[in-house]
């Protein structure tokens, strides 16, 4: 008969509860436990994150900086802290930092908003699906109301419509401010569904969640229409610059660029940049939001070219970010002081965030593209050397 | 003029030096550092793992289980885990858990395993791209000594040869034993690459990263070939365990996962699952393992069917599951407590916790696919509901 | 110095330029030409569809049927014309047929209709990207009232709108009566395009042919929005009929499906199905379809599921179907012939058409997934022994 | 009850049987068949090629060229019969000859051979499978003799393993002589699946066509490993060359290029070129291919870059070319004079012939993509203008 783990459904966030769960995750397992049990704040500020809490875990957070955004919401200089536990990759980002400064800074736009749920109709047959698919679109504002009236702060913005086979795939695009919003638009998203199922004679049965969210994934569908907010990060990097502080070129980047893309195309790879998942990780983990949106955050694509003037015009663009700056784990101790170096704690602060990311990203890049090159003269590689010296290169 | 992050060349870990970072960034944002100065531990037993550290990150972990796992590596009852903020989280893997006790347990198997490095040659023309692909094949067990002379652990079991264009793309596959091996791979291949270099006179210059292996991205040639550890799970789930724990049925849940395929398969996702990343990411940051992988380990397969006598055969395959039990941040003091807490610290012990890994992934996937089910009787939906209760439903 | 194909710019068209041809290239090759000058019709009347033309291609024609339809617009029995060279190849439709009638027929619907023209406009920045897509979207009734006074058929459905970079791509969705409309579309687009240039200062330059209209190509984006006519085809599979006429099971094929849907999901196939392109390409031919749009028309998704009833429910969704009925190729001769045998000559005849090609693409299905099953009694399978008899099995 | 279409078990070709089924065909529908009664050579010959023959389609063959080709096994001018209902599609291939021409020709090169079967073996669990998978490479050399013990021609190279659940997917891989194969290794793998179910007691079953091969259709799995022939065609274009006959630059192509790319990979395309399914297509139909393989053969990639002299380098590769010059349809009497235009009937003429498809192929792009471009001084577009004049734009 396996033991269950202590819990209590008056409060399970005292310290009793939690010190009966260490004792018995010793017993258990004949491990001690230290370190984990070093909360420096009250756990019950946890309840709402975590379940059968028994500890905190410590990562390392370090600083690259300063980041130059020339955003809409974000503008000047951004230390940007980073937690992380893989050597050289803070000092990698703090490079590309530097060149980013030396071209005067990386400009970010965020280009829409859509958080998505995505239930899915079944009907008798396809005639049916086409029918209540021309429906759904003849109805929107209907609809739109239904949901929003759950929310003070979700907009429905559309709903886009795949009919396939005898059901109709869907996907409720919202706004939802500062907040990442998969649980508010689930709420609303379930009361239009059952407002339709109330209503319309023919729909046989739905699924809230019908797939094409393709949360905590990529896709195809994130790609072309993003979720959360799709976010472009723009840089004309001087060819200058390139050769005195990367040592290359900007038909050099380009070519590299051409043959990475190539690689992702052939192979069907979520992104053609390099690494773009390290510096999100580090970010999201160092900030308090959910760490398994780097599934779908790392999609993403650079693109590129040799401008008239000579110089290299450099873009990325994360179609499916997902960051808040309010509620969640972005109020946790030192997540919210994290967010706080920034200014980015707090309602209204979310694309200012989503614009630091975008150009930590463009850093990222910007520095393991080049050190990845191998020194011909000199037979090293500076991305293998690197990594001999700071890193634990096994 | 830019502020420099105060760094020392001599010993950036000392407490000084993590001081007067802290007070920088003090002094640029205004904000206060109480709880990210909260180190448990020597900040020295950082080096290695994040430059320029300044504080720590702590997050709540919680605990799920027992997971009953019957594999080759992992037997027996596990306690998991999960480092995470978002609530009913690990209330959801824990329930799941129960399902798969009542099911007698999950088995896990570690299929293959291939940690890549991918170097890309140039050369003039197509024709001495296919000559060198021949004799890539052709030189095989030579390039593998030179590879394995700068590892004691490392083998290289293959090279996979992809010519395109007037170039060959290639993955130098290895096994790389208790180690992720991103490094120890890049070093080994390095090596071999610049040999070529020096022998094979046709060879116009080459890439150390080629881009195909596709790191902490999600592909098709990872689908395919896997990259670190490919791990299936699986389960055959009596008709009586789905009836009473899940209030569902074999052919509901099939049904459920043809359509989350279709979904899937129409929209190019990275998985047909639910929500890997959702446990894989807690496990991950509660055991130490780089977070960005959550980018490339999230990829897997669903497949499932109802057997002869009426029991739902379920199987998860992760193809690019990369995690460690020894070096990299599974040693600092948080990190390795939750490794012992399975069993899992140390060397040799990598394909157990990989093993639990995937069991976990089943687990999140039993428990979400029937609650995100919305019972016709009552009009309430599980799903909704628990986030309503347990998380911060905003 | 190379010799020039001869050719008139007066009518190129008259027995004396082809016959001039024919000699020149007889000369050139040492061939000797008889069949392919076996014109059985006037050449004049192939201006219009192929330059330089110097003799017809003779391509066999079979018939399967009669194929039970359930359409909206293809009702009863229709006897298909089939023009290949693989031999089984109309057998196997053949037999797929039988079962269909069997089960009372295929149920086919057009379930949406948009051909594109995709046109990419270039920006400073993303953010005149962005609002220029917003600008899209504020005047959308002006720019399809600029679009549809180039066409007295086609009508602007919708424009999608993709921004990426310093880029918005677009698809510009039209119905296209019965035209296949791809040049149509391409004149009112280039249209809109033209007036856009002139009215709208930031655009710095714009592509007519953008890309993401994937013409002749599959694509994640084809099979979302669909292209052309998205076309889906059902049919319940009694049971019994497939005891007895397939000799397997609803199970047997509900499982078949389930491996062959893994097997393109882990490869990015694209389709789940067996062979649709063998009967598409055969009715396309016969009917003077563009031949290339088979790489996009191949494009489809399976699904199926055991009815409580026991029975198999089985459906194919194509979303990318692009056929004529009028103009183009669908005119020729021997063209029109094969058209009219199934009373699809002229106009207001596609969606008849098209339900007759879903038809037969299940038809296909039926037969030859069956057909792939080896029986474990004789040690026989049947496909290789239908090549052995009926093909050309080398 | 349906009336089934008269055939004869004894001699389904003879005249008669062909009249009767012409007759009965006008019986049902009411249309006169004329044309397709057109044989101009002996429908007996056709035995083999299609069922229930009952005519003959005839389409219109134009021809471009001389397409210059650098081959291994084209060398030289080469006049290119097209088969097309499409206008301005032979004109616009030549257009693109021309360009090859000035540029002193196209290199090709067959870069790999691999027709594939690719039977799916099952197991009672993963365990199983990856122990067989171990087995099948371990035994390579003596299923290699049972293949190849089947056929004169085909040589077992590879076989590929994807072990998956409790499965194991494969992909043999053959050489295939002149013939496409498809048939020469379906048998060849029946006979050994058949003795590894003989003598492999844990194997459960297996389907001989798991879904692997992808055939006929486009995949990531073909663009990686090759589908029939992998096939690269170059060519480096002068700067002056480039803008004296199609009034482009080197870096105005690349970048269109790029933006192409950009588009294919964002939407998942099967080429990120503008049409080769079109040249391959006309080609295809007027030498007796199989068209369905259009499906496949329409993959691609690009790849192009600026030279450090300032010209272009222009890439195609083709990974999934299934070509024949023997057997299937390459005997029919129209179809054998279009492949003596070109010297590529009969035995050891497929390389030949490939690399003219894919000298072809790079025609068309070379063509297209600069036809697209609007001329910003005039305000027309040539596209669109050329369809206007030649063809029949609607």
């Amino acid at each position: 008969m396996s033991a269950k783990i202590p819990r209590s459904s008056d409060n399970d966030y005292t310290d009793a509860m939690i010190e009966e769960r260490q004792r018995f995750l010793e017993g258990k397992s004949g491990a001690q436990l230290k370190h984990t049990k070093h909360f420096s704040f009250d756990p019950a500020s946890m309840e709402g994150n975590c379940e059968h809490l028994f500890g905190v875990a410590q990562l390392p957070i370090g600083v690259a900086g300063p980041l130059v955004v020339n955003g809409e919401h974000a503008q000047g200089e951004f230390y940007v802290p980073m937690a992380t536990i893989e050597g050289t990759l803070v000092a990698s980002y703090n490079r590309g930092m530097r060149v980013i400064r030396e071209a005067g800074g990386v400009t970010t736009t965020v280009v829409s908003e859509a958080m998505q749920r995505a239930p899915v109709f079944m009907f008798k047959n396809a005639r049916d699906g086409r029918d209540f698919a021309q429906w759904l679109r003849d109805n929107f504002e209907l609809l739109k109301a239904k949901a929003e009236s759950t929310t003070s702060v979700g907009k429905l913005l559309e709903i886009e419509i795949y009919p396939n086979h005898n059901m109709v795939f869907t996907r409720f695009d919202y706004s939802t401010g500062d907040a990442a919003g998969q649980n508010m638009t689930g709420k609303a998203t379930f009361v239009v569904c059952e407002w339709i199922r109330a209503n319309y004679p023919k729909l046989r049965t739905y699924g809230l969640s019908g797939g094409l969210d393709t949360e905590k994934k990529t896709s195809f569908v994130n790609s072309l229409k993003g979720r959360g907010r799709k976010v472009t990060a723009e840089i004309t990097l001087p060819k200058t610059v390139l050769e005195n502080v990367l040592r290359t070129t900007p038909e050099q980047l380009r070519n590299s660029h051409g043959i990475n893309t190539l690689a992702a195309y052939m192979s069907g790879a979520s992104n053609n940049a390099a690494h773009p998942a390290n510096g999100l990780a580090a970010l999201f983990m160092a900030t308090g939001q959910d760490m398994a949106n780097i599934g779908e955050a790392n999609q993403c694509s650079v693109y590129s070219y040799v401008t008239k003037a000579g110089d290299l015009y450099y873009s990325i663009t994360l179609p499916a970010l997902i960051m808040a700056t309010f509620g969640g784990g972005t109020g946790l101790a030192t997540q919210r002081e994290c967010l706080e170096l920034m200014g980015c704690y707090g309602k209204g602060k979310a694309y200012k965030l989503l614009e630091i990311a975008a150009g930590l990203v463009v850093a990222g890049e910007l520095s393991l593209v080049s050190a990845t090159r191998t020194d011909k003269e000199t037979g090293t590689n500076e991305w293998v050397d690197a990594h001999e010296k700071l890193g634990r290169n096994r």
